[in-house]
């Protein structure tokens, strides 16, 4: 098996691979074919140990994320740590939550095995932003209510400040989607408001999403900080801002019990 | 096989999937479960012959999308028919190109399965942004080049004028992508650079992205119409604008070739 993905080069090949958002049943049918075929596999804190399970006993673990009380590996090393494990190994899987270019670092790899000579490829994964809300109910874009979308990261070095193009996000007619939102959030959704966002715009947060342990609420942008801060959310957390979320109500259909879905209760219910 | 996901209610169930971008290998794994299991599949035009290639025989296949010389279904019939299949049958596959909660209309058979007492669940796809974007070596975010993404949509009804908010949109941190902009793609240039966009951003067009006809071309968004005409793309395309286009070159690893990737082309170099 290993030399038929060796390349000429003498090395492996490192597939950057988003994880999806948690459901290992979202993972693409290409990211886990690798999965089960990986000699080693590089992995993120935002992984869920559900798609970690997938991994094979004989293959090698190395996570790189944040634990708690412990810093994360910085990226440099990262990038190092991944041209190393390909002139060692024919896979290399390095897993990413999400999707692997959508505030995932993933392109800073990419360049550095590119100009290390390590053969390549992207896998896509499914965005937070796209699971998460769809499985709150809350689709992004809907005719009448959204036909644009933005995503934007509500995470900022700590030496940094808190800088977004407020005006261009309180739009009205646009879905917003903050990643990482929750340190900043009272900051966030005062400035939107600030900016001409309506106070009562319809706005989500999805804990754990697509996850057994997801926990949402809805409420509106300016109740939202005291709402998420009484539900005692925690990371990792996604927020939506817009209309559409005034739909979650009727369209919540994902119920996340430990054994899944919707298709479960009513199996429960069926046969009770 | 049946009995199992019909509900209480005497219903089928409708699973509303996401297709992804083309290549098969970007389905999720229960898009591919479900497509493989379901009794019907009701489908766009956007969807590709290869994800269609893995519908059984058995089942019933409804295509539901534009075809050559032919309109599509209207919406509220392909609403109904969804609800008139979950009555016959007790798995339907609504198969949707991309993702179906983005530019999908996902949410609006999502409803009418609602009022009409029909369970429903929500299978998120790859969205075309994000997969034709990474089949072309380009990052949504780039540390450095953009922080931030926004997708919308060229298409415009016949009776309606071409209205974005080209203020927001031009907006040089931030990653603009756009679905099915080929129509409107000169105006919606000349009104980015007006708004402000400096006219040296870089820009991409992606038809057929991750297929095996996959074309790209990369070039400045003042030139872009003029580059994509002369090259002939046609639908479907997706618009990248940013300054993440410019990484292109250096990060392209996929090879449209018959039958893959960089694997397979490394493979036959191997071999030769």
């Amino acid at each position: 098996m290993k030399s038929l993905s060796h390349s000429p080069y003498g090395t492996g090949t490192v597939y950057l691979v988003g994880a999806g958002p948690g459901d290992p049943d979202l993972l693409t049918v290409k990211a886990h074919r690798l999965l089960l075929q990986a000699d080693v596999v590089v992995y993120d804190r935002l992984v869920s140990d559900r798609v970690l399970d997938l991994i094979p006993t004989g293959a090698v673990r190395i996570p790189v994320g944040k634990e708690s009380g412990r810093h994360c590996v910085p990226q440099a090393q990262i990038n190092d740590l991944l041209v190393d494990q390909a002139l060692r190994h024919a896979r290399v899987v390095r897993l990413k939550g999400g999707d692997p270019f959508v505030f995932g670092r993933g392109s800073e790899e990419a360049l550095h095995l590119r100009r290390h000579g390590i053969p390549f490829e992207v896998v896509p994964g499914i965005t937070a932003a796209i699971a998460c809300s769809a499985y709150a109910g809350v689709p992004l874009t809907h005719r009448g209510a959204s036909r644009a979308v933005q995503f934007v990261t509500g995470h900022f070095r700590d030496d940094q400040p808190v800088e977004l193009d407020w005006a261009a996000l309180a739009n009205p007619d646009t879905t917003l989607v903050i990643y990482m939102g929750l340190a900043h959030l009272p900051l966030i959704c005062r400035e939107l408001v600030r900016a001409g966002l309506a106070a009562t715009t319809p706005a989500l947060a999805v804990q754990d999403g697509t996850t057994p342990q997801q926990r949402q609420l809805t409420t509106t942008v300016a109740e939202l900080p005291a709402r998420v801060r009484g539900a005692g959310l925690v990371p990792p957390v996604l927020v939506v801002i817009g209309r559409t979320v005034a739909l979650a109500e009727e369209l919540a259909w994902f119920n996340p019990l430990p054994q899944g879905t919707v298709d479960a209760l009513f199996d429960r219910v069926a046969h009770a």
